[in-house]
């Protein structure tokens, strides 16, 4: 039987989405090995060890999910269990920062990360001088030099510059170890909202490119600091990315939703 | 010279706003002593040690705020400084989770808790089975019964039977340990929003009581879980503590303003 997972975490206490085996250096646990674990615990009175937990997209360190989506597969022994008893169960295990919202059984056809048909990401940027104390580790920090404020027009126009419902080749904002076969992604949805010091990025597509919001973000900040033109076209065009900005940090970073056309 | 400083910070690294003296039992931090100690750091080079910093309101252990104010006196050598540079210097040598937005030279007639004139609160309830990863220690958690929903429409019932703009006797809302000289407060602002599982609620008073805030959500919890009539007139008019709820989690509370007519 195959389930499908809904989770919730926050990424900084963690290394990331995908498990590292230990090789010496320590590291922060992974969501993937201690939601593993809390599985392994929850069938403790059986054999079966899920071998692998496949998700929708592997967030890096520090990012957070409000909506990541992961399958797995366990022994037909457990079929008998009624479904909302692995998201009751799940969360007793799991540490406070990872719950589990909701456990479905799906067809074995179902796969968490090639069904996927859309993505939504948010990034949240603070661009007071402080960072708000609640918003530690929850937001990325472009503090404005003395006696500024951020340029929101132009990172209003910069955006505009991206192309939304057309095919897009994104390499400029492409990490070099990005696994993705190709580098055109097709956004659906891109808007920048601004309550005070707090702006809201919120996009949408039908993939990304690894690192490519964080690159974006960090792009658009220097939009914002004025020390880019505000049209990205160019940027876009020129395919190449060590004209745009550097990765921002992973705070700010949500992978807000998963979409899938059945289950 | 009396400086007046704004801060915000998460409540639950710290044992509340008030210092305490180590006597045996380790303890967390206090807000106060750790901003007294930044204040001693920024004026390392001066023998001057301000002897005690007066805050608005003495949040308890786990209490957040986003505009606690306070008042410390310091000696006149001080005056030649820029005023920015107080919150500027303390920030650097405050934690990330305590923030200095404002620093203000006020008449040495200002005072921190006798001035104020209005505060003002919230306090964020998660009502889903499930607590929000990211509002971990920012939200108060009652969790709803198996397939059951807090019934939102006797909280706001609850809400409308309590006074508004209208001197009102607290004593079933207030803590035994209660300084205040007397239990009459007018609240100014009363209001209860949702937005799926969180529930915000927004107060505003001349004053607060002692766990008023608190004692006032466990009530409405209990409201809000059928087991309380939704009419709060009789247990107003009862002035009895032991008949209210009981103080619910500080995780949720926030001061997020002190009012004053000058300064």
């Amino acid at each position: 039987m195959r389930l499908k997972l809904t989770l919730q975490y926050s990424g900084h206490p963690y290394g990331g989405w995908q498990y590292q085996p230990p090789n010496g250096a320590p590291l922060l646990p992974s969501i993937q090995g201690t939601v593993v674990a809390a599985l392994n615990r929850l069938m403790d009175s059986h054999t079966a060890v899920p071998k692998d937990l496949v998700g929708a997209g592997r967030t890096d360190a520090g990012v957070h999910a409000h909506g990541q989506v992961a399958h797995v597969d366990l022994p037909e022994a457990f079929a008998h269990r009624p479904t909302y008893s692995w998201a009751e169960g799940l969360n007793r295990f799991l540490p406070s920062t990872i719950r589990c919202t909701q456990a479905l059984v799906v067809p074995t056809t179902f796969h968490a990360r090639y069904s996927a048909v859309a993505r939504h990401y948010t990034y949240k940027l603070w661009v007071g001088r402080q960072l708000r104390p609640d918003l530690l580790h929850h937001a990325g920090h472009a503090p404005p030099l003395f006696e500024t404020s951020i340029n929101l027009p132009a990172m209003q126009q910069a955006l505009a510059s991206i192309p939304v419902g057309i095919a897009t080749d994104f390499t400029s904002f492409r990490d070099a170890e990005c696994q993705s076969k190709q580098p055109v992604c097709t956004l659906t949805h891109l808007q920048l909202t601004a309550e005070g010091h707090l702006i809201t990025l919120r996009l949408g597509a039908d993939h990304f490119l690894h690192h490519m919001v964080r690159n974006l973000v960090g792009t658009l900040v220097q939009v914002g600091m004025n020390t880019r033109e505000p049209n990205l076209s160019g940027l876009l065009a020129a395919r190449n990315r060590t004209l745009a900005g550097t990765t921002f940090a992973p705070d700010g970073l949500c992978l807000t939703e998963v979409v899938y056309t059945e289950a």
